[in-house]
């Protein structure tokens, strides 16, 4: 008998609004006879605060955490100040949830145009950490609004957190191309990128088949544009694995074909999985977002399940239907509904 | 009669002793007439700390300012561990000299290939803020070395620091396209990002007729590979400008033609010209590295001395060089010679 998963699901903000549904569909029919799902809905992020000010209230959270596994779509709103909701609820979910692989493949389909002339065959992961650097919300501000004010940000990095990160990629290299790349700005960043350095050489002692190098991240942003198909895997710390990873979808034609994973890989929290796309108010309600990231974070959620087949059967129908639709206008029903078809 | 400049020259480690003397004749031959120049060479960079472990020697740092501005190559080794040189000669003339504006223009020129199937017409400045940031230098490690390790990084931001450079940005959009594009990570880094608008808003009120807009890193990287002909003046950090340059060096196709100003507003100490690459250690001493962001340098250093006419003679000659011969190979002397010969 298929076992049945929790699943939780956050459509979040704007467009989140319109994928996530067609995350849920591919979910259900690619692990038809494997596995069911039940779906707990969080009526979560800017509506919400706006009707009562709440962002992720601790009851929530608690039973959030009781899921098997997340399903996020997308947080951000315009009429809210930036930081609120970002801060509160999704940084909040993966550090509480203790998410520290923030995992990010980078895939340039057949049938998508990439900006680049010369793109080359690129297949690479992005493993960022997820759970500390300049993200944890450390730093302050003294004498605001006025002229002596002082703003602090501090990034905080851990041997236990960076090693764990590193260890989970280097695993992941032995089932890819085995080589990983660390990106940091050690030249500047010298405690930080020391450590990081360090922990690498010493994690890559244990899987002597992969190999690795550096690079500082203004040198990778440049190998991003003029030769990214050299890249396996990228590790990364927080800050610099976002601003990797959004580039890295413009190189593979937008960020709407690029899926993440927050991802606790000790399984004590369930894991989350959401497009890296944002809550684009500009189209949002409009039926045009593309489902497509949303969709392959359906099969990241599956594959961290454990359900390689079915994870598998939805990268293959979209890879099919981006190779002979790709290029066509389409409606988010419309590339809902064509890729839905495929899943074998 | 012609005034005379005293131009502290850094050629520093690799490529940058091959490039210098290019920027140096460029200097002197476009400013014929009009202005002279002494040289004092100094012997700063890898060679010299290996030889006699000096970095950057008080007396000599005393000398430097003693200049009227400063040309440096490029600066870095793979023999010394990271960090070392950059922070302890490039940042810290940067700081000690206080260039809190770092200017770095970016424009395809016509004969070079970008990398993008369709660039657009690029041509926009970055003003990355140059003497705080996570680049102060602030943060420290515990334990290191020990599973329990932690290591800093401190971003230190200052109205005082931040308004200077912000202010700078829209005297510049001014003469340009009358357009600001605030780069940071406002809805992570809420403390500095919070000031960083703030400030902006407060002097933008000074420039009617320029607008103003706001992106956050991640989303930067990727218009300025999607659409980097929207920018016209990109005003961000120390770190965010330092990613988004090699980037943005990336789209007009190299960084051999992005060149850079430290650039000390108040004229209170020298500013320093550098071409935006690095050392280059993989092609260094072969006559291959190419001089014209080099060049480029000297015509920054020209106009900042207030000769914009010479400086639009460097800037001519290397347009026509590039438009008619970028796509040739030659070596780095064969394309001094060349913008030289078309310096009128
Ligand atoms: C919304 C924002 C806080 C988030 C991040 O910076 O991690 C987003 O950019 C992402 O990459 O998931
Ligand atoms: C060498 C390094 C310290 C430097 C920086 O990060 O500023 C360089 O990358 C640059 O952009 O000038």
């Amino acid at each position: 008998m298929a076992k049945t998963y929790k699943i939780a699901v956050i459509p979040g903000d704007g467009i989140g609004k319109e994928v996530t549904p067609w995350a849920q569909q591919a979910l259900e029919k690619a692990a038809q006879g494997e596995a069911e799902f039940t779906y707990e809905h969080f009526d979560l992020g800017a509506e919400r605060y706006l009707r009562d000010g709440a962002i992720l209230p601790e009851d929530e959270e608690e039973r959030i955490k009781a899921n098997d596994a997340i399903l996020l779509g997308a947080v951000g709103d315009p009429r809210i100040k930036a930081g609120i909701l970002e801060r509160g609820l999704l940084l909040k979910l993966r550090f509480d949830l203790d998410q520290f692989v923030n995992l990010r493949p980078s895939k340039l389909y057949k049938g998508v145009t990439s900006p680049l002339s010369n793109p080359g065959d690129i297949d690479f992961v992005v493993v960022r950490e997820g759970t500390e650097g300049l993200y944890c919300g450390a730093g302050g501000a003294v004498r605001r609004d006025t002229p002596n004010e002082v703003a602090t940000e501090v990034s905080i990095n851990t041997a236990y957190g960076v090693e764990r990160v590193v260890r989970y990629a280097f695993q992941l290299a032995m089932k890819r191309r085995k080589h990983v790349t660390l990106v940091h700005k050690k030249n500047v960043l010298v405690n930080a990128g020391d450590m990081w350095q360090r922990l690498v050489e010493k994690v890559s002692a244990e899987y002597p088949e992969v190999t690795h190098d550096y690079q500082h991240i203004d040198a990778a942003t440049i190998f991003l544009v003029s030769d990214p198909s050299r890249f396996d895997v990228i590790l990364t710390d927080n800050l610099f694995g976002d601003i990797l990873t959004d580039e890295a979808g413009a190189v593979v034609g937008g960020v709407g074909y690029s899926a993440s994973g927050c991802i606790n890989a000790t399984n004590e929290f369930p894991s989350m999985f959401e497009p890296i796309h944002g809550s684009a108010p500009d189209i949002a309600g409009q039926n045009k977002a593309n489902p497509t990231a949303a969709i392959l974070s359906a099969a990241m959620l599956l594959r961290h399940l454990g359900f390689d087949e079915a994870a598998a059967k939805i990268d293959a129908a979209v890879e099919a239907d981006i190779e002979e639709l790709g290029s066509t206008q389409r409606s988010t029903d419309e590339v809902g509904r064509d890729i839905l078809a495929r899943i074998a």
